[in-house]
């Protein structure tokens, strides 16, 4: 997506501090000399694709003169982790902290071109379970549903859960304080975090690793690298609240006929199961024909008959199935149109409706345009309807959906059309970025800053903020070898 | 308390930086051209209660020359926090902000003489109550038990509650991040917080004040704010989570004859009572002994026949009370020693039992050697003990017992003797110390920091982190005028 401007990008700032002036091969060299074999990826190809996003909407240029690096760091402990940095540091090579590498906003992969990708996938070990508190203890690198896998072994579950979890690691969840379905209960990953260990880019190891659920000594500093997006230091590794799994969960779709129906709905859905709500989302008419049309061999049929404007899926799940199927009942009662799913297997293909509108729109072709906004849910509907609204002004074949959590306050508006259209997008961001400056919205609710979003920080950001953020930055990292060009938008 | 260290402290840290060199009266005549009258309270008795705690243990000397203030500011609004600010970071006029002064640290009064007492108190407004997602937005000043009736009269709650709840204000519950009995149920204020104001050293204000669930647009310097006890920042403002209030609460009060039938039943609790597990406190034999004999127009009689080693309150809050009450009764099935509360006002005396007893101790008389420690929960006893058998064999007079909030790994640890002892303090120290250090414990699990515990911060934070707190602390404030002394030690 940004291939052009990143090399504009790596040329404005050339003067500013200037690319790195070690060669691929003499940085391949002294990395073999001072880590395991193991620890340096080769292969070409692999090498690619970690410098690559999974859309392969954002890679950095392949720079001349051997300025590109050839290989990938993947280091196996803490320790290399902290020799790599030391060395970046003192030689000020750039750094791409990289995890999973599922982000949606370019954080996670070069955009200079002379960037080394730190891969933390080697580090993926469980370190301790503590089976009475509910407390996991892992390496950054272990994968999200690895850990979903062991925590429900052991009749707990991890306080978040998205789409990639079968390849996000969950030091990148940490770095992007990743969202998803399970805020809405158990609250943001943020806010689940107990100890965390991260190595700083001198080389520094910042060992927060304790498991205690209360702890008022200093200042928080597990907070400030959490959602930092790589660029204020290396997670390693943290210790993370894992609640106890639900007995069971009960899902029920409904069909509505406005959007204040929906409101009202969420509101008694609010009222009616209290600690057991477990998730509320919703999508719209053009999100369901969407899929419908693009994945017919997924979603087949219609959950419930009839074209409606509006969806709403609420799900219970708590520790008494027959407490939580009593108060979805009465929940229920009064509502016309919806679906109750009678078992596990019903469950599952009611949320597939929900997870595979991103899939469908990644599969359709043509040109998606994605946003991942934050406002108070009331107002989902009218900013949806005036980015609609402009959009059919310039362009026939273009449509604008919008799904998301909406428990969360969370709206995913998708705009899309048959090939990239300027206007589209002139149309859809200028409705947007407007509705969000006079309406205090979140420009990334969940998704992060990365570099897609870096020039749009002043939306959601006073400049008071965003000079703090740049002296505390400064202050970390005051080479600025950490993911540069990354979160904080460059000064010109 | 360390009234005489204080003095020494002044004394110590003169050369470093300097007292102030304007005398009050040059710092009254220039406050009250800058600010309306309202914001200076000059009333000597008021004064002097504004820089002395509320135990009346932390007081800062006064100096000669004029150099300790006989003023206290209260600003109005966040302008005129911001004016003070200014003119303090101009002139190097150090400055201690105050809530509703009552911590247990010394954090909130001076410590060197010479600090000028900002006081929040008249910033007491709610500014805004979304009662759709449950968000209440409001000034600093604002009392917490006022919240708690603003919300309570419209369906929801605050996410804490501490027995200090009728005279703390909220901006010094985000300032040391506060704890409390809601804390397991609705997790730490820090992770309820989604919107702040805050002054910074040198007057700038920050304007954080949204009130999104979901925001990932750069680093989370609220969380910097929140615990950081005014050594980084005015906190003039927040918007906090409300959570729907429970329909019913339902308490029981079990007695256990070990400490092993505590855990066990604590497990049971969490298990049958799941999502609606609202509170789970526990005291031991000498802690219900202490208040029976200390204060018996308070509580009378026992609540269960017999001297039992173990106290376990339970409760549970829900959104239904026919289920709460169902999970409830299958959790007690098969105690033998218990109370379940039948009404409102038998749960307020369950209550009153746990949060009497560090009123009791209070009203005791002697002295007192209070602790605020995290370590898991299956450690508390063996603490304990360890602490007991060692102040055993140096006094025959003191005694010591624990109470806290066992669902949350927080144990109060309290000493007493007839008299200050020395010996006693150093052995309850020692111990304590030394098992917190072996299993990375906190030293502060709620109570924070501020001049009591600064020099202990090594022991529940490395270097590494101390060192990074205070590059932070030189950052936000390079003049060290915010809170001087607090939280951070001061180096040689």
């Amino acid at each position: 997506m940004w291939s052009t401007a990143a090399r504009c990008s790596a040329v404005r700032t050339a003067p500013r501090r200037g690319l790195a002036t070690l060669t691929s091969s003499e940085l391949e060299k002294d990395f073999a000399a001072m880590l395991p074999e193991a620890a340096l990826q080769r292969d070409p190809s692999t090498v690619e694709g970690h410098r690559m996003d999974w859309l392969k909407q954002f890679e950095g240029p392949v720079l001349d003169n051997d300025r590109t690096p050839k290989f990938v760091l993947r280091p196996g402990s803490t320790e290399e982790v902290s020799e790599i940095l030391k060395y970046c540091h003192k030689h000020e090579v750039p750094v791409v902290p990289q995890g999973g590498n599922t982000g949606l906003v370019g954080g996670s992969v070069p955009k200079r071109g002379d960037e080394v990708v730190l891969n933390l996938a080697r580090m993926n070990k469980v370190l301790d379970f503590d089976d009475v508190g509910g407390v996991i203890s892992c390496q950054a690198g272990c994968i999200l549903a690895d850990l979903e896998s062991y925590a429900s072994a052991r009749g707990y579950l991890m306080p978040l859960d998205l789409g990639a979890s079968g390849s996000c690691q969950i030091g990148g969840n940490l770095a992007t304080n990743a969202g998803g379905i399970r805020l809405v209960r158990y609250g943001s990953l943020r806010s689940n975090v107990l100890g965390l260990e991260a190595v700083l880019a001198d080389g520094t190891v910042l060992d927060m690793m304790n498991t205690l659920r209360k702890d008022n000594t200093g200042y928080d500093l597990k907070q400030l690298l959490v959602g930092s997006e790589g660029t204020l230091g290396v997670i390693t590794g943290a210790a993370i609240i894992t609640p106890p799994k639900p007995v069971a969960r009960q899902v029920a779709l409904l069909a509505l006929d406005s959007f204040d129906e929906v409101l009202s709905t969420l509101q008694k859905a609010r009222s009616c199961l209290g600690e057991v709500l477990s998730a509320a989302e919703f999508w719209d008419s053009p999100s369901l024909n969407m899929l419908l049309d693009t994945m017919p061999e997924v979603v087949s049929s219609r959950p419930i008959e009839g074209d409606h404007p509006f969806y709403l899926l609420i799900e219970a799940a708590g520790s008494d199935a027959e407490h939580d199927m009593a108060k979805l009942e009465r929940f229920l009662d009064g509502f016309e149109h919806g679906v109750l799913a009678m078992d596990e297997s019903q469950v599952a293909s009611l949320w597939s409706i929900r997870e595979n509108l991103p899939v469908a729109l990644q599969h359709r072709g043509g040109r998606t345009y994605k946003y991942d906004v934050s406002i108070p849910s009331s107002l989902f509907d009218e900013l949806t309807n005036l980015i609609r609204k402009r959009v059919a002004s310039v362009s026939e074949d273009a449509f604008v959906m919008q799904y998301g959590h909406i428990g969360d306050g969370n709206v995913h508006v998708n705009g899309w059309s048959p090939a990239f259209d300027q206007d589209v997008l002139d149309a859809l961001e200028d409705e947007l970025y407007a509705f969000l400056t006079k309406h205090r919205g979140s420009i990334s609710a969940e998704h992060g800053i990365g570099v897609l979003k870096a020039k749009k920080m002043h939306i959601s950001n006073t400049e008071s903020s965003l000079a703090l953020m740049r002296s505390i930055k400064n202050l970390l990292d005051p080479k600025n070898i950490l993911n540069p060009g990354k979160v904080l938008p460059e000064q010109a």
